[in-house]
């Protein structure tokens, strides 16, 4: 198999060369290009590479259907910066902030039935499956972020509803982008969905992390200032956690969360954090869904080599320092 | 085959039927049962179970398909309300005005989904066309919005490019209705292109006459107030085709368009058009291409007596008063 470096400029390649539409259709296709431009890891298609080379040992036949998987996700975000308002996505305006907002609405459309047709181009006796884990998938996806929307104003969040919405909104997405893969690929169905297991698990270890490096993580190679969520009153698994102990701290975080955003605010939420030894239950619950990763992993039929190579994968993902 | 209404009554029974997740789910998929259970003609989804009772003698075989059909309709009037800030739909609040606008976005994201899953319902060897012929009209809709959209600001609009926008907007889903259900029912390729043709040219028609109706049709049967697209300066064929008469006209119809919005504007830019006899022009462009639709239809192997129904829905929609 290739290195992770190698997989991810395949899919860089393949995004610069798909052709748009152009003339009078360029005010719909030109924002969808801007926003597969902006780079990134590229991970959930390089699962899909994988996933097809790993069972079927060829990643080329995946290809399409990897890029589709990219456009869904880039597709995700464009909604979700228009809901979320966010201005700057990975340094430059975002597709809203650039065009407008119903440019982000429509280029979206567009970009959500553009992936449809990218993950179809498959073989047509693997069409039906890997149509039906991306629709789930799909589906998955909006649940989580409608969760998440709904959690802004909820009064008690559930650490079970919390997971909920991380499986939904991240975990689903890297566990139908290797699994979709594998079936490529043509692994057993037993195999694709452990693989699904092992995405998905990823994806939980991997937020759960996301959360913790933002109170906890290196601000010199964490590239965002440290304690964002915590200005910003997301509702992560570390606040859902600490809430979750109940007593007295339930009134503390409160008080807390009252100071104005800042530095103080940081550091008397963090305070409490580190009472409630959030840091180490953090370690520990990456920890557990890491180990559940692996474990499906090493329930596949695949070598012990390219079992090494997913390894890697989900070691570069969580362990990662920004 | 059985009449439009009892088609018609058939969709309404299905789409009540549908069950979708509750509980902490209820906040993404309410405002779906919300905007489907507005009534309408339903016609779309008629025409896809038409399609396959006339080449299969089993439209109950294409009702997945048919509700996926009406699903996108409407996840399109969803999402094209907050984009034009529309606030009523069918005597109803609009989903972004019930629930806000985040809410219609999501939503209607998971519509589109729902619509491509439900499509997908029908046998496997007829699965990559029915998928195909769906993913491409619905990429034709998205450009015939993005037309419509960036007419508002255009100095000048071609007839073609008003045709194209109509065909993409209106034309494409029609013909994509009765297509799938036709490949459904097992038409030959060529049969189930005819079809497409005669939905594309009977939209063409449809939404012609809906722009005639709008400034001649008659108050009292036509449901809404007559000279609201002169009101809103709405690029409707009327106004398209009277700009591309040039001379005169052209600066006529701009000082008219200054009046403000009211009854005043309404008959100066009425006056222009019985000038240049834009009441005639338009009911021979709907008759141009309800006889292309007519042609196609003619050109099938359908026996008389099909072909007899579906002459009769073109007939009902385009000679419709309301």
């Amino acid at each position: 198999m290739k290195t992770i470096a190698e997989y991810s400029a395949d899919i860089e390649t393949a995004l610069r060369s798909l052709k748009y539409p152009s003339g009078s259709l360029t005010s719909l296709y030109q924002p969808i290009e801007y926003a597969l431009s902006a780079g990134g890891k590229r991970i959930r298609p390089v699962l899909t590479l994988m996933g097809a080379e790993a069972f079927g040992d060829d990643a080329p036949k995946a290809l399409k259907a990897a890029i589709g998987i990219e456009t869904f996700h880039n597709f995700t975000l464009l909604h979700d910066d228009v809901m979320d308002k966010s201005d700057m996505r990975r340094g430059r305006p975002t597709v809203h902030k650039k065009y407008d907002e119903n440019t982000a609405i429509l280029s979206g459309d567009t970009m959500l039935t553009l992936a449809t047709k990218y993950v179809s181009e498959v073989e047509d006796d693997k069409l039906r499956k890997v149509l039906d884990t991306f629709n789930d998938m799909a589906l998955r996806v909006y649940e989580g972020q409608r969760l998440d929307m709904d959690f802004e104003d909820a009064e008690h969040i559930s650490l079970d509803s919390y997971l909920e919405m991380i499986e939904g909104k991240t975990g689903s997405l890297l566990g139908a982008a290797v699994k979709i893969g594998a079936i490529i690929g043509g692994a057993s169905d037993k195999d694709a969905q452990l693989m699904y297991e092992y995405g998905v698990m990823t994806g939980l270890a991997f937020q759960i992390q996301d959360d913790w490096l933002d109170t906890f993580g290196d601000a010199s190679t964490f590239g965002k200032p440290i304690g964002g969520d915590i200005n910003n009153a997301k509702k992560t698994y570390l606040y859902v956690a600490a809430m979750s102990e109940g007593g007295q701290n339930v009134e503390a975080l409160r008080s807390a969360y009252q100071i104005p955003s800042g530095d103080v605010r940081v550091k008397a939420v963090t305070r409490i954090y580190d009472k409630l030894g959030m840091n180490e239950k953090c370690r520990k619950a990456v920890g557990h869904y890491s180990a559940k990763a692996l474990k499906a992993l090493n329930s596949t039929s695949l070598s012990e080599e390219k079992k090494e190579s997913f390894r890697k994968l989900a070691e570069k993902l969580i362990g990662r320092k920004k």
